[in-house]
C-alpha cells in the first residue's frame, strides 16, 4: 500500500476522531495529571516590568495586565517521558493485524524513537528505528532496551531516508510511522487535550485557551483538532532562535515554511512544520496563532517549572509557558480578549525527557 | 505558659491524635499526590553486581535479590514545597486565638521556617523567625515574602537561642514552634503518612513499609506515630557522612546522640533526633530501623528521580530511595521478611527545595 491510499485510509481529522484515539489508545497510555501553581498564577498575572522590556521589541510599551490561571497537563508523566506515546500506539493500534506483523519502521533520535519502540514492544512485533550515527547514547541505549533494532544512519534527511527505503526493501510490508506528518499520529497527539479539557472541567472550571509546542505540529494540529468547536481557543508556541519559529514566520508569509536549521535548546522543536500538520494549523478556524520566545525565556520559565512546580521538564515542554509569561504581543492579547474575568489557560508540558548534564549546562554556576 | 506545661497540654502521641491532625489542617495543605514507576520497581528488584558492591562494606557478599515495589508520597509539591507544612500549620491551628494574637516564633534557615511563616500569613498572626546572618538569601527572601519577620543572629545554637529570647522578651506571649521536637509538629507531619496509607488502598493495595528521612526526627516519629498497630512496617533513613547517621548511631549504642557536625548534601538531615523525637524511634515496637548511604548513592538515586520520574526533589528527598536501592542490609533484611510475595514499599519524597545551581554543583559536566 503507497502512503498517499493508507493516508487516505485514516479516520478523518475530526474531533470524534480524536475521542475515537483515546478509546484505542487508553489501555496502553497514563491519564497524566494536571498541576496548578498559585505562585505561577501571580507571576503570569503581574506585568513585566519596563526593565523585563528593554531591548526586546516591546521596549519603552506599557506591559500587558492580563488576568491568566494556569493549568498544566503534565505530559512528562506520560510513558517515555513525552505525550509521543499517544500518536505511536494510536499508529500501531490502527493497523491490521496482517500489516502489524510485519513491523514498523520510523527515522527519529528523539521521543518518537522510544514511543514507536514502546509501542511496538506492547504489541509484540518488530520495531526498525533509524537513528543517525551521531544519536546521544543513551537515546540508542533507551530505544534498544525496549527492543527495537536500531539502524544507524548518516545525519541529513537523505542519508537516512536512503536507509529507511533500504531497510524497507529487506523487510517487505513493514510500515512507515512518521513522527508526525499523518493523521494517526495528529489524532493520537490530540487526545492530551480531550484528556486536558475533562480533567479542568472535574476540577469545576472550563479552559478558555490551550498553549503547546510547536516543532513539527503533531501535538499542535491534534489539539486544534480536538478543541474544534469547543469554544476553547488553541495556540502555538517556539523558540525563535536561528529562525526556529518557523510556524510563526509562515503564518504571515501565507505558507508553510520548508527548512529550517536551527540549534535551539528546544531541541524537540528544531524541525519544520509537517505538510498535513500545516493544513490543520494555518486554518484560523483551528488555530488563533502562534508565538515565539527566546532562548533566554525559555531558560527562565524552565527555571520557575523546576524550582517553583517541582516538575522535571525538558527546554521544548517550557517553551508556551514562557510564551505566556514573557511574550507581549500573547499578554495584551489575552487582556484585551479575556478582559476583566481573565483566562483559564491550559499549558502542555510535552516532555521531561532531558539529563542533570543537560540542566547544569543550562544554569552554570555564578 | 512554660514549654513543659505546653507540651503537656498537647495530645498524646497516638494514631488517633495524627487522625485528628490531618482534619485540622486539611483545609490548609494540598493532598499531595502518590507516583509509581514501572523502572524503578525494576531496578529496586534487579540485585547489584558485584561491582556495585565493590569498596562497600558489602565487597565480595551475594548481592540480595528483594522484591519491591515503590510508592513515592510526593510531598515536594506540599505547600511550601515540603513536609513541614503540615506540622507548621497543626502547631498554629493548635493555638487558642488568643495565643494565637500574640504571634509565633522559631529559629530555622530552612523549610520549617516558610512553612511557619505560611501558616502565621493564613491565620493572619506575625511570625518571628530567627536566621542566621549567613542563610542562603533566597531562603530570607522567601520568608519574607511570606509576611515574616525576619531576626538574624549568629549561627551557634547559642547565639540564635539568646535570639529567641531576645524576641519574646520584646513580645510577650510570642509562641515558640520548634521545627521537630514537640508533639505537635511531630502529629502534623504523621499526617503525610496517613494519607499515603489511604491512597495506596486507593490503588486496590496495601503497603508493607513506609521508609521516610531521618534528620531531626519530625517526620519519621510522626510516621512511626501513625501507623503503629497498622502492620505497616517504618524504617527511618539518614546520610552517613561526617557522622550524619546520629540515629542509626543512636540506636547501637543504645542512647541519644546529642549532636552532629556534618556537610552532607541531605542539607535538612543535618541536624541531630530531638529529644521527644528520640523517644519514639528508639522503640522498636514503632520503628523497625534505621539504615544510612552515603553521598554518591544520595547523588545516584537522585539522578533517577529526576530522570526518570521526571520529579524534582531535594537531595534530602532521595536518601530513602538510596536506602531501598544501594543499601545491602536493607535490601536482604527485605529479602529475608518478604519472601516471594515481595513487599510494597512506600517513600516520601519529603521536599524539593533546591535549585537549579545546586543540581549543576551536584552534576558537573564531563
Amino acid at each position: 500500500m503507497s502512503i498517499m491510499s493508507e493516508i487516505s485510509s485514516c479516520p478523518p481529522l475530526t474531533r470524534e476522531s480524536v475521542a475515537a484515539a483515546a478509546e484505542l489508545i487508553k489501555p496502553y497510555i497514563h491519564l497524566t495529571p494536571v498541576h496548578t501553581s498559585t505562585t505561577l498564577n501571580t507571576i503570569a498575572s503581574t506585568p513585566q516590568t519596563p526593565e523585563d522590556l528593554a531591548g526586546t521589541e516591546w521596549e519603552g510599551q506599557k506591559p500587558a495586565r492580563p488576568k491568566i490561571r494556569l493549568f498544566f497537563k503534565c505530559e512528562n508523566y506520560q510513558k517515555i517521558g513525552a505525550f509521543k506515546a499517544r500518536g505511536a500506539f494510536h499508529a500501531v493500534s490502527r493497523l491490521t493485524s496482517e500489516q502489524r506483523s510485519k513491523g514498523v519502521i520510523t527515522h527519529s533520535s528523539g521521543n518518537h524513537a522510544q514511543a514507536l519502540a514502546l509501542a511496538a514492544q506492547t504489541f509484540g512485533i518488530p520495531a526498525y528505528i533509524v537513528m543517525p550515527t551521531i544519536s546521544t547514547p543513551s537515546k540508542i541505549a533507551g530505544t534498544q532496551a525496549l527492543g527495537a533494532k536500531v539502524i544507524f544512519s548518516g545525519s541529513t534527511s537523505v542519508d537516512r531516508e536512503a536507509k529507511v527505503a533500504e531497510v524497507q526493501k529487506e523487510h517487505p510490508g513493514v510500515v512507515l510511522v512518521p513522527p508526525y506528518d499523518h493523521p494517526n499520529i495528529i489524532l493520537g497527539q490530540g487526545t492530551a487535550s480531550l484528556e486536558f479539557e475533562q480533567q479542568v472541567e472535574n476540577l469545576g472550571t472550563n479552559l478558555d485557551a490551550i498553549i503547546t509546542p510547536l516543532g513539527g505540529g503533531g501535538l499542535l494540529a491534534g489539539t486544534a483538532t480536538a478543541m474544534y468547536g469547543t469554544g476553547i481557543r488553541v495556540f502555538g508556541s517556539e523558540p525563535r532562535y536561528q529562525g526556529a519559529n518557523d510556524g510563526e514566520r509562515g503564518l504571515k508569509e501565507g505558507k508553510r515554511i520548508e527548512t529550517v536549521s536551527t540549534l535551539t535548546i528546544a531541541d524537540g522543536l528544531r524541525t519544520p512544520v509537517g505538510v498535513i500538520n500545516w493544513e490543520i494549523i494555518s486554518d484560523p478556524n483551528k488555530l488563533k496563532g502562534i508565538y515565539s520566545v527566546t532562548e533566554e525565556q525559555i531558560i527562565k520559565a524552565m527555571r520557575l517549572v523546576l524550582e517553583r512546580m517541582k516538575i522535571f521538564v525538558e527546554p521544548s515542554a517550557c517553551v508556551p509557558l514562557a510564551v505566556v509569561l514573557y511574550n507581549e504581543d500573547f499578554r495584551q492579547m489575552v487582556e484585551k480578549e479575556a478582559g476583566e474575568d481573565g483566562w483559564n489557560v491550559g499549558v502542555i508540558f510535552s516532555g521531561g525527557n532531558t539529563t542533570v548534564e543537560a540542566i547544569a549546562k543550562l544554569f552554570p554556576q555564578a
